[in-house]
C-alpha cells in the first residue's frame, strides 16, 4: 500500500476461542500503524500531544479478509487518504509478513483537537504538519 | 433501540492515555451485547458452536459520539438488522445508562460457518433460528 | 470468601489459542471484583479518585486452578487482607459460578497515593475508609 | 539480566486512567518476551505445539517499580530459573529501553502438557529442549 510499515507478531493474547486473531484486536493494530506511520513523517504523536494537538478517533472500519494466526508476523501498512481542516482519514492494510496474504483492510477517521476534546483547525495551529499530510495524499495515487 | 440490552461497568482496563474508553473496546462491548441477544433469544453462542454454528465477523463498523469514563455503567442494545442465506447483520447503540446519552453507533457483519470457518447455509443447518431472527427484523420498524 | 462479590460473563474477547481464559484477563477481573468491593462498602474508587486518594497496583500474584471457558459465569470474591498506613493487600478467588469450581485465586498490593503517585498516609487523609477496612480485616476470619 | 531480550513500543491502548501502563498488560509482555526467549533458542512455540508440547501458566507474579508511559520503547529480558521434569519457572525484567530505567520484575511458573492440557514429562517428550533450558540455568549465574 504504502512505505509507511511497521510489524507486529501475534501472540497468544491476541487470539480468541476461534484459534484466531480477535477481531477487535485488529483496531489496536490499526493504532500501531497510525502511531509508527506519524513518527516516521516527523511528527510522533507523543510531541503532537505536548502542543497539544489530540487526534481522538470518530469512527472505525475494518473487514476481515482472512484469519490471521499465533506467532504470525503481520506487516500493518497506513497512509493518509483525506484531509480537512478538522480531519484526517487514514487507511489500512495489514498483511501477513512472510506470505503476503491480506488479512484486513480499514479505515479510521480523526478529528484533531485539543487536550479538552475541543475542535482546533490543524492548519493553523500546526500548518506544517497539515501541509506535510496534505502532500503525501496528493502524491499517493490510489492503488 | 430494543428490548435487548445488557449492561457493562466499565473498569480502569478499558481507559486509556485520553482518559475515555479506548475505541476498540466498544467492539469487545459489541460482542457482548450480541452474546447476551442471543442468549435472550435462546440460541446462546454457546450452544450454536456444538452444532456447529460459527457466526465470524466479517465487518466492523463503529462511530464515535461522546467519550465514555471510568466507572460509567452503559447499556449495550443490539439487533438483528439484515439476513441473508449466507450472512447477519447487527445494529448496535452504547449508551451510559444512567443520563441516557449516546456513546456509539455501530454494526457488524458475520457470516454462517462450520467449525472450519466454511460457510454455511443457516437456513437449512438451523431453521429455527434463522426464522426466528428474521421476524425479529420483520416486526422492528427502524427508528 | 466473602460476601463481596461480582459477577462476570467470559466473552471470546477474553479466551486464547488454548481455548481458555487468556491468564492475564484474570488479572483485570481481580480490578473489577476491587472496584465492585469498594463500591460496596461505600467508598467507590471513582469517589475516591477526586479527593483524591489513588490506589495503584505495586503487586500482583495469581495461580490458576482450572481452566475457564467461553461463556462461563464467573464470581469473583475479594477481601482485604492486610492494611498498613501507607498500603493494603486484597486477596482474590475466583470461580465458576454454576458449578462452585475455583478457577483461580490471587492478591494484588496497592500503595495510598495522590494523583502525582506521591504516597499518602490514608489514615490521615481518609481516616473512615481506614478503619472501615481495617474493621473488615479483623471481622474475617481467615478459611 | 540476559541476552535474551525483545522490544515493545507502548500504545494507547496499553494505557490507563491514570496515564500509565495499566498493570495487567505486562503480563501480555511477559508472554512476549517468553515467545521471542523461545525462538531465540530455537524452539519457538508454534512447533512445540504440533508436537504437542503446550506450556500453560499456572502461576504468574509481578512487581511495578516505576510507571511505563505512552510511546515508550520497552525492553522486555527473560530467562528460565527453575527446570523440573514437569514445570519450568521463568524470569522477567522490563526496562524503558531508552532510560534503561526498571519498570517491573516477575515470574511466570508453566507446566508441561499435552494439548488437553495433561502434565507430560518435558525430559522424555522432547530431551533436548529440556537440556538446552537446563543448560541455561546452570550457565547463568544469579545477578
Amino acid at each position: 500500500m504504502t512505505n509507511y510499515t511497521s510489524e507486529y507478531r501475534v501472540i497468544y493474547a491476541d487470539i480468541d476461542a476461534m484459534g484466531v486473531i480477535y477481531h477487535s484486536n485488529y483496531i489496536d493494530l490499526f493504532e500501531r500503524g497510525r502511531t509508527e506511520f506519524l513518527r516516521q513523517i516527523g511528527y510522533p504523536y507523543s510531541e503532537l500531544e505536548k502542543i497539544p494537538v489530540w487526534i481522538p478517533c470518530t469512527e472505525v472500519h475494518c473487514e476481515y479478509k482472512s484469519p490471521g494466526r499465533y506467532d504470525d508476523l503481520l506487516e500493518i501498512s497506513c497512509r493518509p487518504a483525506k484531509l480537512t481542516y478538522a480531519t484526517v482519514r487514514i487507511e489500512y492494510e495489514i498483511r501477513n509478513k512472510n506470505t503476503g496474504e491480506l488479512l484486513v483492510t480499514g479505515y479510521s477517521l480523526h478529528a484533531f483537537t485539543d487536550d479538552s476534546l475541543k475542535p482546533i483547525r490543524l492548519k493553523k495551529v500546526l500548518p506544517d504538519f497539515y501541509n506535510k499530510m496534505q502532500n503525501l495524499i496528493s502524491t499517493t495515487s490510489p492503488e
